[in-house]
């Protein structure tokens, strides 16, 4: 709470003045000169949604590549790793039944990762659940339903994250914990408050002890509609979902670096991830954190400001059903012995930015705030501890490299994420862009002053 | 730069918890029961836009009563004012002419209050003007041309209100400026950076001494596509706008009370404008204003706080071509000796919060900074000096009172502003309803503690 406000002034007024007209210098030139817009406009319109696995991932890496070169990168290169590929195989659907009739549609949208049905669908009395406790108080009426968990998005938390991280073990471990039971299919209501009635997906994770079960997340307004049929009456509902894993496939990080001139060997890592769900367009999550992350690059370059260090943007592989583009960047880390002194991540969307998270030490804390005075007159206000992202979390788990997560403002995010409304049109120009500004900012500093 | 650091503790740590209680209990109320999104869906696409004089002045002016009587207002009253009465009188078009045959149609929307050109239009050669000192040092090439004022909007400016004033006296005193030199119209780029070409209205000042011609803003895509044209032949252009100024008519500030109990002489004013320019929905500007000012006094009474001082909510008339309302309230509180503490105005859109401004004392100022520990869990992280409210200028002026307006992240704002774009789409409910937050808990502190 009183984060915001802990200022500790490491830096002499010169060298404070001399940061601040080149962070304004580079704030100029992306807020008159910026890529990350029309980059973004590319990716999102150009190639569209990009599943692990599938065409769109390799057009993907291609535009990356092209990207970062045009950005100025000196290198570029793609880091190979096996990944994934998982499909949904066609178009997810549900029906309440009456009198063994399809009476009304649902909007459905299966989990990542999930199994199907199987073509004949699945139909089975449907039990409402609010709540894991609620779970476990009816687990003998389990068996044969489809078990529907109707736990709400929190719309008292303030920062949206925690309201998701409040709702999506209903997700994440809902199926497996209905299965256990003996559930024949999971539905879960979307993590957001949306006022519309688009289903969310996002990765669910089966135990091989349990018998893998269909699920799906289901639009909020139907999730309203279906809690309160199922309050009043025995329902039956007819879901079909076709999602199958195909055998693990070959996917890329795309690396691209600008070389230290004084310390080459100590690597600064900023990046995003270039895989998204198949809906929508991967807009916010995450085609905002890769075009800020080369935007950071093309920056450096374009005010001519060579990096002490070496700044490596990372557009990471296959964040959302696996991780393994994060893991395998960490793991070459380790086996070449590389020097990651810190890494960014951008994977929060393109909004307004407040603030960077951190995962650093406390005395690692006291320098980043040191330089909030810096970043305030770019609408910067909090230096938060904790944050990072799902990419750059195994460089801190195996190298013990200090992390940052830019925490753009919440509001709106979950009302996109991994739903058919991620798309271009959803990103502001000017916030995508202070969103750069910021990173560049953050990145610049860490490089000349290291931390 | 450092107004979010400077924190002076008046209170005491008790003090504080009641009130942080307080706080939280009004913005659970406010995010799980509010009716601010709910009012503005209904004003917005019930009622829809509101130019002043217009039939949907007075359905507003009756809903307003019928949303302070249901919020739970003691009184609710009509406070009438003489108002001006513009009408826009039809479609407004221009042309691109090429052998004397419209060629290019530009999108333009006359600005408020001004003349129309007469139904058969006005052709003239355009002159591309980039500045108020090109004007100057080309006054003798101005007679009887159509100037176009190219002035940028400066994506520079990191808060968008700075860029806004930067580039207003183009629309506001521009077309006076090329009238004295001879010009017979004015077009204007519009003040935004939105990535569409919606024209942006807004309100032009005619002084007596100089001829009115007619003039309008032009749409982005279409302004550069005319600066470039210009800059390359000699242009002749087409233009038919029809505005009128009719008589002066009667419109009203709607005002809803919640006496105090213990110094019910102390008014502390809550508001915003109803009116809005006649395209889009006035959803940003200034629906939201109105609906955040009715949930500070729905959630004062949802939560049991009964006020020490009288709450007074505020609708504003005309403050978009004439401020009549915003001068009627300040003339009669100064007519009746009324005693105004404080007054808080939202007029700057729907977006999350970031903070307030303030034209108060320094020892005001102090008293104010002292609270922002209690704001900060809801994303408020400034308390700037300098800010308030047309409407509740003129209440500073002539009594001396404090003032605070409501400051939301700015980036979005002129996307829409005075487009057709303000439309209820545009507001997020989480968003509006944080800014009602603030407000509920800035009011709160000042009717608690004084000011």
């Amino acid at each position: 709470m009183f984060t915001c406000c802990l200022l500790i002034n490491f830096l002499s007024v010169p060298a404070q003045n001399a940061d601040s007209l080149l962070i304004r210098a580079m704030a100029d030139d992306i807020l008159l000169h910026g890529k990350a817009y029309a980059n973004l406009k590319t990716l999102t319109k150009q190639i569209g949604n990009r599943l692990t696995g599938s065409p769109q991932t390799y057009m993907a890496e291609a535009w990356a590549q092209k990207a970062l070169r045009e950005a100025g990168a000196g290198q570029v290169r793609l880091q190979a790793c096996l990944v994934p590929h998982w499909v949904r195989g066609g178009k997810d659907e549900a029906w309440v039944l009456q009198g063994g009739k399809k009476s009304q549609p649902l909007e459905i949208l299966a989990l990542g990762n999930t199994v199907g049905t199987g073509p004949k669908g699945i139909q089975a009395p449907v039990l409402l659940i609010n709540s894991f406790e609620e779970l476990e108080l009816r687990k003998n009426e389990i068996k044969g339903k489809i078990v529907f968990y109707n736990y709400r998005f929190n719309d008292r938390f303030i920062k949206t994250f925690e309201a998701y991280r409040d709702a999506v073990p209903y997700r994440s471990e809902g199926p497996t914990r209905a299965a256990k039971y003996g559930a024949v299919a999971v539905l879960v209501r979307s993590m957001s408050h949306a006022a519309d009635n688009h289903p969310h997906t996002g990765g669910t994770r089966y135990v091989d002890s349990v018998p893998k079960i269909p699920a799906a997340a289901l639009g909020l307004q139907d999730a309203d509609r279906l809690a309160a049929l199922a309050a009043n009456e025995k329902l039956t509902l007819y879901m079909r979902t076709n999602g199958r894993m195909l055998r693990d496939t070959v996917a890329h990080n795309v690396i691209g670096e600008l070389t230290g001139n004084e310390f080459p060997e100590q690597i600064i890592t900023v990046g995003g991830h270039l895989d998204s769900w198949d809906v929508g367009e991967g807009a916010h999550d995450d085609g905002s954190g890769c075009v800020q992350a080369i935007e950071v690059l093309r920056v450096f370059k374009a005010i001519g400001y060579t990096p002490r260090r070496t700044i490596r943007v990372v557009l990471f592989a296959n964040e959302e059903n696996g991780l393994r583009g994060g893991l395998k960047y960490a793991e070459e880390a380790r086996a070449k012995k590389e020097q990651h002194i810190f890494a960014l991540e951008s994977d929060a969307g393109g909004f307004t930015p407040r603030g960077f998270g951190f995962t650093v030490s406390a005395e690692q804390m006291n320098t980043v705030r040191s330089w909030l005075p810096l970043l305030m007159p770019f609408g910067i206000c909090e230096m938060n501890v904790g944050g990072g992202g799902a990419d750059i979390g195994p460089l801190n788990r195996e190298l013990g490299t200090a992390l940052a997560g830019l925490q753009p403002d919440s509001q709106r995010y979950f009302d996109i994420h991994h739903a058919r409304s991620d798309v271009f049109e959803a990103v502001n120009k000017r916030e995508l862009e202070l969103g750069a500004v910021a990173m560049a900012a953050l990145i610049y500093l860490v490089d000349k002053y290291g931390l």
